[in-house]
């Protein structure tokens, strides 16, 4: 089988980079095209000199980067890191001139017609896609990979849910600098600090969670019924969002249980065995003080895609329990989740 | 009236540094003998050379240090900031002695005969030293104040509890490395790191929590009927504990009228005009992004004394709310707490 | 005597805040206006409000911001921490229109009629005023002070200039944060990291340095003899530069000597004894590991206008010697230069 | 050929732990044994799992650490990053009773017997070896690697001293927090700080530099006749040593030259293809803002054990220059430098 040609958009960004990182030496993919606003028109080596903390091959480094215009692309799939006020208007433009887009973008997550996708959790959902481009006339399609606190939350959760009957959530994070990007967090606001507050970030993480572990319905997805309450939190860490949680169920609790449950769970990438798929989609940590962040942030078989957890231990009651979970927010909270997610499609045969 | 001698021991401490500081200059109180261990014999200007973060009077620098026994010791009130393993069997028998101490440490808090302190919050608790000494046959007493979790989260709590009826709080918190003393957090563990766990400071939180708040009875303290769910993280800020928390109580929530009552909330120290009483004890800040470590650890008319809360907002449900607080863990969790404790003490006639 | 009205510039930034904070209740000035760019319109109050790091009276936080055009002012004296690229047009306009300007922006400071003040090294320069104002045409005129490292630098080696021969210095920095302005360094580019690189820094160092240092002479500043080599690095503290200074001189070293001529030195401002000049400039501590940032920066009797030096050692012969210093970025190396100079020019009958 | 058995001494440290994790798959030896202090007895496993940052083999996490004392071990070839107090007599009592021991300690470095190498640098000094044992009657020989501060500037000075006749070095550092051990610098000391000293470091760069650049000779080495100032600092980065030289060399300088000497620098390492050497020992940069620590100090194609160097521009005359460089602290300055020592002598037919 030959690659699928695929285009990075913002290619030149924290994620945009950690994409084309991910993308070199593909199996499925090939990276054809990169696009970025004002470095259009140079090649990708020179665009990214200046950090340079991701490699990339030969080939890709001597691209020339288009602007973000879907006339510019002619690719099997395309990948889609575009800032928030970007997203809004241009991705629907892709999706609408003919190209397969996945986007971890926000605007259009929570569009009834777009699917939101963890591959391990609901990839049932991806059959919105006929609906959505009947619904909309796209001879494209665009498909939405969830935020980084969401990602990692909706994971552990997916196992929990068809043990349990989950009721409520009260999570509180603490998420590292890169989440927002370059420039990002200047360090005199993050050095010796705490900043309780992540514009828009309590929202996504209480919507999305409950759209992808909901149920397809006639006209979307229905919500789960649990609710979530979140508190977000910057904190000085580079990569690596740290999420403590506690859960309210609908019966007592087993902590064995619960922990064999999540070890055990598979998803559909892990039986497709998806380059992506980590053999752990979850990983138990028993140690009082693991996981941290420093040292747990990359641990399983495909660095950063496995949410790695621990502190699992009782609530104020025979119904609840608590657990602290961790997760990469450029890899299984953004680049990682959506390359896994063109994975999926493209062993599903929907990539055409 | 003259000034009351004061010891402090464990005075070249992170937390006995900041004792002396505070102490210096001081309407009631001076500082006239130190203890330590290791540096007992030499001057506490030498003793405390190598850091130096604090200042201190010529007098107090030309102290020579004691070592830690009772009978050394002639002073009106100890304070003790002595570390947990040092605090078990040393304190009492200062007590014993017939020294009235006031300690910071672990140990001794929970016993049923000792009070545990915040002046704000359970002034009335004190009446439990008569009972301690007859039952202990003690000339002397020990008094405790709470770990510097507890200290700002009770804070908060005491002017919810007396509006409505709290049912259950869960809270996760971002604490300081100054909170483990000096040598404490190695470097190497928390540089671009967070870790989950903080011996034994979660068991602290949600016990010494429900005991201020709880009231007088015979045999002790009926402790709060309110439960609390503690989740701790150090992170690598050097002073400034925050914590959020979700609250739920028996009753609809209105949260102007919650913002009402803590930024009106007094106690006896602020009555009293006590000389380390904030004007307010509680700071209310409306901005969405407020409290930050950096910026708020040292607000209010006594820096590092008043509890700084924001990003009130509702929970899940109408009984619900949430809060982010704010204090300082060496000053109102430490230091700050059990000297305005000694002052109310004097102020009541307790010092003899 | 009533107060010197003064304008402060680019008032909401960083160095902008603490130039307001470091005048209220000065005994000199009075702020009675402000400029800025985007914030132009609203109160002061508003404007800083996302930060409010410092304090400032309510009559400052009440003023409406001014748009950064002299027509707008009408000031005894005007202080500009302008960014570079503003500073350029703007600040000769000031001047030109008849204000009174001090800068510590840096376009204007190699000029040859510009006087480059540090008032304890230099206040003779303050005589260029009357050539650039003839050269000119100009009714107001322009002062500037050093680059924040230069401030440093320049301060430690007048002392020895005096005392010994400088032939060479060669000196590598460690920058705090603060430097860069706000947002200024992202936190991904400096957690975990060192960077070799500040733009323009080292010329600036290596060039007003030597100007300082320099003799008035006919058609300018005729720069010393010797001259400076400097590294510069950004690392990861927030206020506070420290340099580490290897220099060369002409005779013998005898580091006692040197020791007491820093120690016993004093300039103008402090036979003056202005309100901002601190009792010793020059702080020399003989512990081994001193100065540290964090814990010496605000060192003195006026925080963070001294510099701190230490580590004071012999060099690889006789005629060279080893040097450490701090310096406060924000106040010796900006807001306080710059307010002491306008202190030295009120004394001396320089504002009319 | 079978891999040789190698024991790592202090195997559970920072350093140690280093060791084991690029000594697994390793081509020539095979860990065997392990030692330490405190964890004596235990399984390498459960010692070491408390940070557990490095990877290591099921056989060598079965191994149950042994005392640190010679009788107990039989392996070809000892690697020990042993405690400098430790080192004094404990490593001379390996190499008495009939151990090859390569030690990164510091105590015998400068002994006139004792080989200071760098593989690049000077691989011939290992002849020493024979009058070591013969001097000493032992049967079997200790060789030491440099500080890890020497380690870089060695390696970048080599080819300089080829091409050009170097007269002094002035030098820089800022060092990382894992140069200290664990649990090494408390977090207290370096968030928000610079430590401009760090015991003994100095002397130990100044000297041992000159050591290995210097000549075989009856009775030991002659020193380099140039000298290098060192001045030493600490600051918060967590792996990774940047040195800032301002070098004096005896002729005019071409930079180009310089580079060109640099970029094509080879030592014997690179010509035998050692399983440690990078292919390029010394990597220059010509971007002006490079290198960085946290983006450069894996660079190379054997992580950490490359030098990475650059900003190579003018001194204050044409007989001098300026350069910036990087190396890993705890590869190149300690267990990869001393790795690829004993690959050296293995493929010299030094282990028997």
């Amino acid at each position: 089988m030959s690659k699928r040609s695929v285009a990075v958009l913002a290619a030149t960004g924290v994620v945009g980079q950690r994409y084309v990182s991910m993308l070199s030496e593909h199996p499925f993919f090939e990276v054809t095209a990169v696009a970025g606003q004002e470095s259009a028109g140079k090649r990708y080596r020179e665009a990214v000199k200046s950090r340079g903390e991701f490699r990339f091959s030969e080939e890709v480094g001597d691209l020339v980067i288009k602007p973000t215009r879907p006339e510019a692309f002619d690719a099997d799939l395309v990948f889609s890191p575009l800032p928030t006020e970007a997203a809004v208007e241009i991705e629907p433009r892709f999706a609408k001139h003919g190209l397969k887009t996945i986007t971890d973008a926000s605007p259009h997550r929570m569009e009834r017609d777009v699917p939101l996708i963890i591959p391990e959790v609901n990839p049932d959902h991806l059959s919105l896609i006929d609906w959505q481009r009947k619904r909309r006339g796209w001879s494209g399609f665009l498909v939405a990979t969830p935020n980084c606190t969401a990602a990692g939350l909706t994971l552990l959760l997916k196992p929990l849910a068809d043990l349990l009957t989950i009721r409520r959530v009260i999570v509180s994070t603490m998420q590292a600098v890169s989440g927002a990007g370059y420039p990002g967090v200047p360090s005199l606001d993050i050095l010796d600090n705490v900043i309780p507050y992540i514009k828009n970030e309590e929202e996504k993480m209480e919507e999305e969670t409950t759209k992808m572990l909901g149920s397809l319905a006639k006209g979307g997805v229905t919500p789960s019924r649990f609710r979530v309450s979140a508190m977000c939190h910057r904190v000085s860490t580079t990569d690596g969002h740290m999420e403590s949680a506690y859960i309210e169920v609908g019966e007592r609790v087993d902590l064995d249980e619960v922990k064999a449950a999540l070890r055990k769970f598979r998803g559909v990438p892990q039986e497709l065995n998806l380059p992506s798929a980590p053999t752990n989609p979850i990983i138990v940590m028993d140690e009082e003080d693991r996981p941290q962040v420093k040292l747990d942030r990359y641990a399983g078989s495909v660095p950063g895609m496995s949410v790695v957890v621990g502190r699992i231990r009782r609530g104020l009651d025979s119904k609840s329990f608590r657990v602290t979970l961790l997760s990469h927010n450029t890899i299984r909270g953004a680049a990682g989740s959506t390359i896994l997610t063109g994975e999926l499609m493209q062993s599903k045969g929907l990539l055409g």
